[in-house]
Parts: C-alpha cells; sequence; structure tokens
C-alpha cells in the first residue's frame, strides 16, 4: 500500500527524537501498520546546521513552515515547535488545508485544544494531542480505548518528574530543598527559573488535561487549588515515615457528590503503596475505575525519544485511519502479521543466580560445591546462611555472578547426586534490571 | 445515531459483570461514543435461573446460542462460555455470517487466534481479544496504540494472581507453601486443583499471548520453560531480603541476538523496583522499549468486573469501527464532547491532615493548639515529636483524623497568629486510599 507522507516542523529535542525513530525503526512501523511512514518534509530554523538521521530518505529541508504544510505529498503534519503563537498558526494552517496534526505542545493543547478539535472535524481531518501529556506514558490509549468501558471514579498523577526526582532526593539524602534544587539545576533536571516545576504550574495543566480525558469535562487550569514542594523539608519526610508514609506532589481528580474535587498539591501516600514507589524522575498515573477497579501507569516524565515514542504512535494512529484496512478490521495484534517464533534455547541465557541448598551439615561442604561451579566456569558471588538453623536439615544460600543457565544447569545436576543434599538445589535468577 | 445491538452469550462470572456494566455505565458509554450500546440478545444455559439486571431493554432470553448470533439486530457476538470447544462453533459461525466478535477466552485465542482473526478478515468482521488476557489491565490498547511507535526490546510480567497472592502470604507471614495455599483454596482464591496457577502454566499461556502481542510472534505455550512456585519457601524469603530483594513468579520475554529469551519461574527481584511492590492477587507488567524506555502497568489480576471493563472496552472499539465517524476524526478526548466542569470547592474535601509546626518552645503550646482545633471540631489523631531538636525552632508535627479542608484552613489562620509560631504551619493531607 502506498505510504502517509509526514511533513515534520521542529526540529528541537522531541523533533530529533521523533526523527530518530522514524529512521532507525522504519521496518517494524512498516510491519504493523501495513504501509510505511515517508518524511516528505522537515522544516527548522537553522536547517542548515541539522544533519537528518541516515535511511529517512530524500525530504524537502526548509526554513519556512509553510512549505512544509503545503507540500503534496504531506498528509500528517507533526507540530513540534512547542509555544502557543507560531504553533497555533501552524496547526490551523494544517487542519484548514485538510491536512493531519500531531502535537505533542500542551501549552496550546491546553490553551485551545478543544476549538482546534472542532477545527479538525470541521475539515475532516484528524488532530492527535497524546504527545502533550505524559508523554512517557501511553494514557491517552488507555483512557479512549483500554479502558473506555469504565466509569472513572478518581485519578491521582504524579505529573511532575522535576519535582519528584527533588521530593525522592530530599527522602534519600535528607538534604534541604534549596541544596537540592540546585544540585538539580547543575545537572540539567531542573530548569533555571524553576517555577513552573515546583511551584505545581506544570502538573496543574497535565492534571487540567488528564481530567478532561477521564471525565469528560473541561477544566481550566487556573480552577485547581495548587502548592508546590519548596516548604518540604528533610523533617517532613522523618515524621512522615513514622507514619509509614512517604511525601510526594500528588495530582488528585475524583468524583464527589455534585461534581469533581481536583487539587496539586504535597501529600503523604503509604510507604507499601505502588505510588510510593515512584521515584526519580518519572511520571505515574492511578485510576480508579467505578467497574474495573483500580489500574495503574507508569514511565518516564519526558525526554526526547519517550516523547517521540508518543508522537509517532500518533502519527500512526492518524495514518491507520488515512489508509484505512478493508472492512472495519480491528487488529488485536501490534503486528498485523505474525512469524512464527522458536525461543532461544533457554541455556544460553546469562543471568545472575541464587541457588539455596538444604543440607546435611559437615567439613567440606562448600567446598565440594565451589569445586562443581569452578569446573563450570561458574564465579560464586556470595555465600549466606541464616543463623540458628536445624544442622540435618541447613538451608543455605550461594549466589553465582552472571553465568550462562546451561552451565549452572550442569552443575545443578552434579550437585543433586551429593550424599549430604536433603533435596534438589532450588535455582532462581536474579533479576536486577527490572 | 442508531446504536449497536450486542449479542451476549454466557452468563456466568464475566457474562453477568459485562451484562452489569452495559446496564449501570448505559449513558457514559453513549456519550462516549455517540451513540448507544443495546443488548439485543442473550444466552444461557439456564435461562430461567438469571435475572438481568434492570435498565438493560428488553432482550432476547434463550438457551440456544443460534438464536443469538441469527438475531437481525445482534451486531456484535460477545463469546463469554470459554472452554474451547462450543466457544470455537460460537465465533465461527458469527464470523462467516458477517457479525464481529468480542470474546475474553484465553484458551481459544492462544489455540486458534491467528486462525479465526483471518476467518473474521475473510468475512469482514472484526475480532476482538483483548479481555482474553490479564483484562484488568489494558496492556493491548497499550501495545497496539499507546507505544506502537517503540520497539519493544524486553518484556516481563507478573501474570498470575493466585500465585502473587500465595508469595505475598509467604513473604508476609512466613508460613510454608502448604499451608497458604489450603487457606487460598478455603477462601476461594485457589481452585481446588491448584496446578495451573501454582506450577505456572496459565501465566505460561499470558505470556504466549503477551509475547505475540509484543513482538510480533507466534509462540506456543509449550515451548515456554516453565517452572512454578511450589519448593518457594520462607527461608528462601528471609535469604532474598538479606539481598535486598523479594520472590516473584516471574514471566519474562526479551530480545536477545537471533531471538527471545522467555520463561515464566520464580526470580528474585529487588525490593526498591515498583515490580516487587505488586502484592496480593494483583497483574502487572513492566515493558522496555528501545526508544521510550520503560513503562510499567498494573491492575487486578482477574474478576467478573474487570474483566467486563475489558469485553465493553472491546464493544466500543469494535463499535466504533462499524459506525465510523465522519472523516477520518480520531477523538483525542474520551468522551465526544466535553462539558465545562467547575471543581466542587476544595474546603468541602474531607481528609486526615498532617500538620507540621516550627516554634519556639514554652509550656501550654499543644494546649492552645489543641484548643484552635477543638472550636473547628477537628480530632486530633497523634502528636509526634523526634528527639533532640532545637528549643528555639522546634519541628512537630499533629495529624488529624478526616475533617473538611476548611475547618483546617481556619484552624491554620488562627494558628499561624501565635506567638510561638518560627513559620506558618505546614499542612498536607493523607491519602491512603491510593
Amino acid at each position: 500500500m502506498k505510504g502517509v507522507g509526514i511533513g515534520i516542523i521542529g526540529l528541537g529535542n522531541v523533533g530529533g527524537g521523533t526523527l530518530t525513530i522514524l529512521a532507525e525503526n522504519a521496518a517494524e512501523i512498516a510491519r504493523k501498520l501495513g504501509f510505511p511512514l515517508r518524511v516528505a518534509a522537515v522544516c527548522s530554523r537553522h536547517p542548515q546546521a541539522k544533519t537528518l538521521p541516515a535511511g529517512l530518505g530524500p525530504a524537502l529541508v526548509t526554513s519556512d513552515w509553510r512549505e512544509v504544510v503545503a507540500h503534496p505529498e504531506v498528509e500528517i503534519v507533526a507540530e513540534l515547535v512547542g509555544g502557543t503563537s507560531v504553533a497555533a498558526e501552524i496547526v490551523e494552517a494544517a487542519l484548514r488545508a485538510g491536512k493531519s496534526v500531531v502535537t505533542a505542545n500542551k501549552e496550546l493543547v491546553a490553551l485551545r485544544g478543544v476549538e482546534l478539535y472542532h477545527l479538525a472535524e470541521r475539515h475532516g481531518a484528524a488532530l492527535a494531542m497524546e504527545a502533550s501529556v505524559c508523554g512517557g506514558i501511553p494514557i491517552h490509549a488507555v483512557l479512549r480505548e483500554g479502558i473506555a468501558g469504565d466509569r472513572i471514579e478518581a485519578l491521582f498523577g504524579i505529573l511532575n518528574g522535576t519535582s519528584n526526582y527533588i521530593l525522592t532526593e530530599i527522602e534519600q539524602r535528607g538534604a534541604p530543598f534549596a541544596e537540592v534544587l540546585q544540585e538539580a539545576q547543575r545537572l540539567g533536571y531542573a530548569e533555571a527559573d524553576p517555577a513552573a516545576d515546583v511551584d505545581g504550574w506544570d502538573a496543574r495543566s497535565k492534571l487540567a488535561l488528564l481530567a478532561s480525558l477521564a471525565f469528560g469535562v473541561r477544566l481550566e487550569p487556573s480552577a485547581i487549588p495548587t502548592e508546590g514542594i519548596r516548604r518540604v523539608s528533610p523533617t517532613d519526610f522523618e515524621y512522615a515515615r513514622q507514619l509509614g508514609c512517604t511525601i510526594r506532589l500528588l495530582c488528585s481528580a475524583r468524583r464527589a457528590e455534585g461534581g469533581l474535587f481536583v487539587s496539586v498539591r504535597p501529600a503523604l501516600l503509604p510507604l507499601d503503596t505502588i505510588m510510593a514507589g515512584v521515584r526519580g524522575a518519572y511520571n505515574a498515573v492511578w485510576v480508579r475505575g467505578a467497574f474495573g477497579a483500580d489500574t495503574f501507569y507508569y514511565g518516564r516524565g519526558a525526554g526526547p525519544l519517550p516523547t517521540g515514542v508518543a508522537v509517532v504512535s500518533d502519527l500512526m494512529r492518524v495514518a491507520r485511519g488515512l489508509r484505512p484496512a478493508p472492512a472495519h478490521r480491528v487488529p488485536p495484534f501490534a503486528a498485523s502479521t505474525l512469524e512464527p517464533a522458536d525461543p532461544l534455547p533457554i541455556g544460553r541465557q546469562q543471568r545472575p543466580w541464587y541457588l539455596r541448598f538444604r543440607i546435611k551439615d559437615r567439613p567440606g561442604i562448600i567446598r565440594d560445591l565451589a569445586t562443581i561451579l569452578a569446573r563450570q566456569s561458574i564465579s560464586i558471588d556470595a555465600v549466606l546462611q541464616l543463623p540458628g538453623q536445624d544442622k540435618q536439615n541447613l538451608p543455605f544460600v550461594i549466589t553465582l555472578e552472571s553465568s550462562p543457565e546451561a552451565a549452572v544447569r550442569a552443575a545443578l545436576e552434579e550437585m543433586q547426586a551429593l550424599d549430604f543434599m536433603v533435596e534438589p538445589p532450588l535455582a532462581m535468577p536474579i533479576e536486577r534490571g527490572i
């Protein structure tokens, strides 16, 4: 099938990430869609200073966004310049030309989203704005498709990565806010003017958009009571811990009789909840449905590539609408075709291991086990033994450095025959990378 | 717009949950779609023993599924009988009649999913099977839409709620597997024959389906190396804790050179990871993308209503295909119209509170504060004070029982004027319900 032509306007962080993914993931994208996405035109303020990623194919490169919108092959325009003035002009011009638009522009969507959406409708074009909020979490797809059948009762979020990073640092290092902020600025995690992040304004406009999605209402950001994190101190984390809690900048919106309660502010969360486990520059959303109970979503707060994934996923969704499949086909799989897969032999997999033995104790046991492991070229990481155990049925543990499973299996088989074994050893991989 | 007629076959747990949602959430569903879903026919083996929920409207009730498939108003058939023989007949008959099908049947999809999907395609019908795996987590929508632009590198899951419940109980109570299993059976959390859950077979077939979705491959469940949790003991949790880890039945599928490594087995996970925080009868999926970094999804493992939400969301998605909106419209919001919302005055919200003071210490401080709180009819929950603090700038905390925010604000204002206050009190709500 004929590919869909894409125009990218704005080659900053998100534009760059989007182009990288369109180039490097082109084959997978074409496989999932059944046709390719072709970048037909690109606009940058300094086109001569930009090198397009290899593999994109020939494209018009210009500093005039109107050329991209007018380009005959461009069917979808990705507006990635940010701000609300030029960006609005671009989106309007594209929609009026009947071209569909994908935008990652939170300010524009918050300010004029509904109006632009109706403009798109009038011109028979699509407007996709999923990348504009929580680019790192596919929360739009979840609310629009995944749990569409439910009625949302409440939505809680950690929606600002910078403030969550700062709170986590205060929590873990016991350093005061001002010191942590300074360091975050030095490391580039916080802006020179940190107000939007630490005073809750960024989180507030994201909550306004998510509440629109979840509850089907228009909510002005300025209507949301908002408090930042400047006053949260290490002492507060100490007291919170005494209460079994931690502190997060919590965005919340929940139905109550007669309307919604909404707020953005630091709040205490019990330490044993999933939400309290959100540390560093991550975002998370907790959704409570009237029927489907609670679901939780977690991912990177921002970044060129995570946001780029959201932009490309939007491009694909809009492109599917432009090249509708025969009939009202609803592909159940991410790919339209499925190749049969033979999994790799698990023996080749390398992992650190936990081996737990139960033995009748006698001298020389560690030596015997270590000899078998050495014969398989497996390195021991640690030997652990809890105190006060029954010597006739003594549990102890050997952990192994990363080793191929086949070698571990071979060693286990040999070990099993040893006279001091009460039962076959229990082996479990240690998954540190999740 | 004319509503879409639904036929429900099978009124067991999931069928019952689906009908409940279709009845009780009808207005919200119609608002999101722009047209209603009407239950036109229902099939149950014992139709006389079933009472349909109020508000469904008149529907054919029969014990013959063929009548549902043949019903002229039925455009989508929901196959909710389970098993693989009659269920297969139903799905095939419906698709051959050009009717779209929604199924929550994991066994059928695992066994014949691809074949049925091609049958649907040939007859111009849709086949939606999202409810069949992880009904409580909208992972299909995420993989198909939300992060479609990414290339999945690895997928990890906790996919069996029963075994996760058992492991959590062993972890928290230190009781042995056999005892915990017995109790889980008594409480109805585990089947009389627990093999499918505790030996990893159920998780294995779910992993096979998720890997198909994530990697675009066909994977036979029998090709996945699988080990259950029967041998995991309280001692293993003690050793794991020494290693900073806990133990979960981990399903994993990850790309490596030349193919996929897949396995289902107990594994050690670091305690400070989000995945380790998954406790009780919940499911979770961790996805690592080549571009978008890591995302994480969490929800109920099963249950009539969570699975019902997945079925109804599928019905809505298929129905949207049957009544396509004008042009290639991609609604950015869950609802097609947005009502303006005035949030409720936050003062009316009831919450337990954390108040942190910094004071110059002198006798009578608690009395003064307690007097103000009592005047606002606010009950104190606890007074906390860390040892060894500066008496001239003494931080201490009062927690309040659930109180309206307006009363708390009024009290805070009065407190602020007290001569011993070094700075205005810091107030944060305590969110125990997330």
